[in-house]
């Protein structure tokens, strides 16, 4: 773990020396305020990661990471719009305290800002590059819609939930791998690996960050159960409606509509329906089939494989399994 | 003119052949129906004709001029959610059409979608391209910023809102017209002289905008009035309140609230005032000063001057002046 956090910190440094113009105050202060506001700085440190597995001059490769980690928080300004959403890693949400539509400007500038830092990067192949970055961030988009369909979907399918949050999370993950690994001078077939690899990983991250709603972890800082609170279609939501019968499925359907129960009395309704359908231990499974998948790819790059374990235990630890 | 509705028409017949994925249906139908709502394509084709005073080979640049084009209508969906726009080109906004999120979100496509056909242009100067135009997408938004700023700040003065214009429209025109050089291989005194050029005739254009819409041209497809009935800080107004005197001051300040007029009514008070403070020829004189500059930047340029009178020529026509 010592080269992941000496990477994050790397990559901490680069994002506080970023200097947002002053004027116009409320495109820019904004920016800053998300920019500061934290998280694991996931995106980036992959990208490193991926980066020092074929090259050593790591500073290169920050500007890039640098544009994965300010897309993904312009990703979350305008998602915050959509879900109406008035947290942020338990700070107001920037559509909070400035409104809608400094958000969505904010969020826009964002982007730019990303392809600003992206073609800042210097290689001899910037088109390419340039090209996984756009690719990624539309499919991006289209998993944000596709789970806003969700929403109003009467039915959703285990393959329709996990193709969504492969576009929703996986697919910047990936492209963070890839361009960190075209950066190093990474073959085509070591950037298909890598690219399998985090996309299996981020399956596994998504499917674990459901369990951990409904079945808690303090690590998250988040209320346990919100999922359930919602009417979520997570993939424990999902899992169970396919296996419950009709009186499992009217509970799980109708449960956090019914006022006359309290949350506490809500979620442990819907939980009682997923033990009995043995859904967390299903969900387990599928993490695990999920983490060794993403695992067993990195055992086929040919690069130098002591490099390879930096990023092997960077992916344990996301998921809690580095001890 | 023919050279230009030459290249309007390959303008036309390459937007009309992008073909957006079929689903997520609410995230592309709405580009569609955005990039097919019309407008007169003046960004691409100042593109094109920037490009082909420089080389002939125009098919080359349409890649880019599609990128601005499909830029501009991304700040069009943006904006109409900003500025709870229904109509747009005489049709429902997407805005209007499909709510909030579908426009947010479908505008963050577009503007990828511009990235990614500015990525495919075929040129040695990638990485100076891309500059120009992350660059000029992050001054349209700090135009936008200071328009809405404008809307609650007291006084606003003629400085500050040629600076807003210059933002939010002319840069836009600029960096079309140098991309267009650059990719053309134009020397970077005629790509500066180009950019001077798109920013004066951008201000002589929105100036015009202004005046025409409280004194009117059938060409615009707008009310006539409708600024003055929202009491917009334009040009007209700006001009008239810092030369009017108090009690010309209150009605341009107040009669746009004044719900005991009629809209005619408050039409013709607001412009009375305008026509005692001298304002429509002001407005006249000022943009018969930009767009003379304009003109001359053109003299400068170190092509072959029969190629410059095609865009010579456009820009009369998009002023009215080519008659």
């Amino acid at each position: 773990m010592r080269h992941a956090e000496k990477l994050l910190g790397q990559v901490e440094n680069y994002l506080a020396q970023i200097d947002m113009p002053a004027e116009p105050e409320l495109l820019y202060t904004p920016i800053t305020y998300s920019m500061q506001g934290g998280g694991k700085r996931l995106r980036p440190v992959l990208l490193m990661l991926s980066y020092s597995l074929f090259a050593d001059d790591c500073e290169r490769a920050l500007p890039a990471a640098a544009a994965v980690e300010i897309f993904h928080n312009f990703t979350l300004l305008h998602d915050d719009i959509m879900d109406n959403a008035l947290l942020r890693r338990g700070k107001p949400s920037v559509y909070a305290k400035w409104g809608k539509n400094v958000a969505i400007l904010s969020g826009d500038a964002m982007m730019i800002s990303a392809y600003q830092f992206l073609g800042r990067t210097q290689t001899q192949n910037l088109q390419a590059v340039l090209s996984v970055f756009s690719e990624t961030a539309i499919e991006v988009c289209e998993g944000q819609q596709y789970d806003m369909d969700f929403e109003t979907k009467q039915k959703v399918s285990v393959v329709e939930y996990m193709r969504m949050i492969e576009l929703k999370t996986s697919v910047l993950l990936a492209g963070a791998v890839v361009i960190g690994a075209m950066l190093g001078g990474a073959s085509e077939e070591d950037c298909k690996a890598l690219r399998r690899f985090a996309i299996e990983l981020g399956l596994a991250f998504q499917l674990q960050d459901d369990l951990l709603d409904s079945y808690g972890d303090e690590r998250l800082g988040k209320a346990i159960g919100g999922d359930i609170l919602e009417g979520k279609k997570t993939y424990l939501m999902i899992t169970a409606m396919s296996r419950a019968d009709e009186s499992q499925r009217e509970i799980l359907r109708s449960t956090h509509l019914n006022s006359s129960l309290s949350d506490e009395e809500k979620i442990a309704r819907v939980k009682a329906v997923y033990d009995a359908l043995d859904v967390p231990h299903l969900t387990q499974q599928q993490i695990a089939v999920r983490f060794e998948r993403a695992l067993s790819q990195l055992d086929t790059l040919k690069c130098d494989p002591t490099r390879v374990d930096s990023l092997r235990e960077y992916a344990k630890s996301l998921m809690g399994r580095n001890k």
